[in-house]
């Protein structure tokens, strides 16, 4: 176990907790920290590319992936999201108190090295391809995060 | 502390993190470590009988239970359910993936010697009695899920 | 790393979440454990007075602390609320069960000397100001928490 060691499951894919994950995430890498980061389920969202990517999927998995939002600029609040209109007003305060935006924070993250993993089990589920991620991003399974978590001397499930 | 040891609290009680934390037992247990999952809240409903037990209850015990869903093939998704289509929307592409359902998932956990333990408190709480619950399930509060949590080197909430 | 230090981010302003995180920190530190806990996001609302406090805040800012609850009594459950109804509900169980209340386990917190800092970013975004939260809050940022994060041996995201 090493002190200097973080892992974040990414599994809920509001806003709201992405945000708070990338904020942790990127605190800890600013800090000298080796962070990686699992997107798991409504996670992997959070990774996807805001345009549409042409894909082969079966009808459920097409329908999995149409309704689900493409990318950090879709996602809603867990709480109050009205529609969208919660996620604007949080994005809009957080703008007046220079806040980086989940974009910037991705972009931060894989400036400072954080690796991002997304998971293989759950993209089959939620059909989600390779294609339709980030580049950069890693992909494994739960076995890969259980190495990187014994590693590490911090580690949380959001 | 030791390093081949894990804990989950399983707060929620949706399908898709249940989900989550039983490919996460499951997959530490077959790498060899101990497992204990301590089922607290929402999450005590994924150990529930889906045949109704009778058992003494007060009135509000008696509708908290007869709300909220018994045993894992009647969870809903915490997010997109649409009134139990989503779950079942995921579950048939689960199968297209030759993914193990949750029922499977928890037997193979119980089957690899993964301990759960019910939260008495939340039972006391929820209405739900030891009857209600699956063979195998131990029964204890808070202090023990500290101590299980102590000598074990990744510990989340689910 | 310290055997006998925990810490808590809470993230999640529900009432079941937020009686899960008090629980499990006034368990351990009546087992002697040093514990911190973190509110971050909607968890700042269980820190929030039950009294209308005078503050300085832009339109937004007010909206949102608006539409927020004020206090551990005004919190809503993240299942089966049903407009407050399911909360109160839960609560006579409770106190029928002998079971703390939120505010009890907030009390004893803090008699206990359980450590709550409130996240000052999310402060900001979320337009709350410290005059807003309970006496003997400290305010902190991302940083701060990594530190405690590194001292403990278990760390929970709620």
């Amino acid at each position: 176990m090493r002190t200097d060691k973080k892992t974040l499951i990414v599994f809920s894919g509001d806003l709201d907790r992405a945000l708070a994950a990338f904020i942790i995430a990127n605190g800890a890498a600013a800090m000298g920290d080796e962070v990686t980061m699992f997107f798991t389920f409504w996670g992997l969202n959070i990774l996807r590319k805001a345009k549409k990517v042409k894909t082969q999927k079966d009808f459920l998995q097409r329908m999995f992936t149409w309704m689900m939002p493409r990318g950090p600029s879709r996602l809603g609040l867990s709480r109050m999201n009205f529609g969208g209109l919660g996620a604007m007003m949080m994005k809009k305060v957080m703008k007046q108190q220079h806040v980086m935006t989940l974009e910037e924070l991705i972009a931060s993250a894989q400036e400072q090295g954080v690796k991002m993993i997304a998971c293989t089990m759950s993209m089959d589920v939620m059909g989600i391809k390779k294609e339709e991620l980030l580049d950069g991003v890693d992909f494994a399974g739960v076995a890969s995060y259980l190495g990187e978590a014994d590693e590490a001397n911090v580690n949380l499930f959001v």
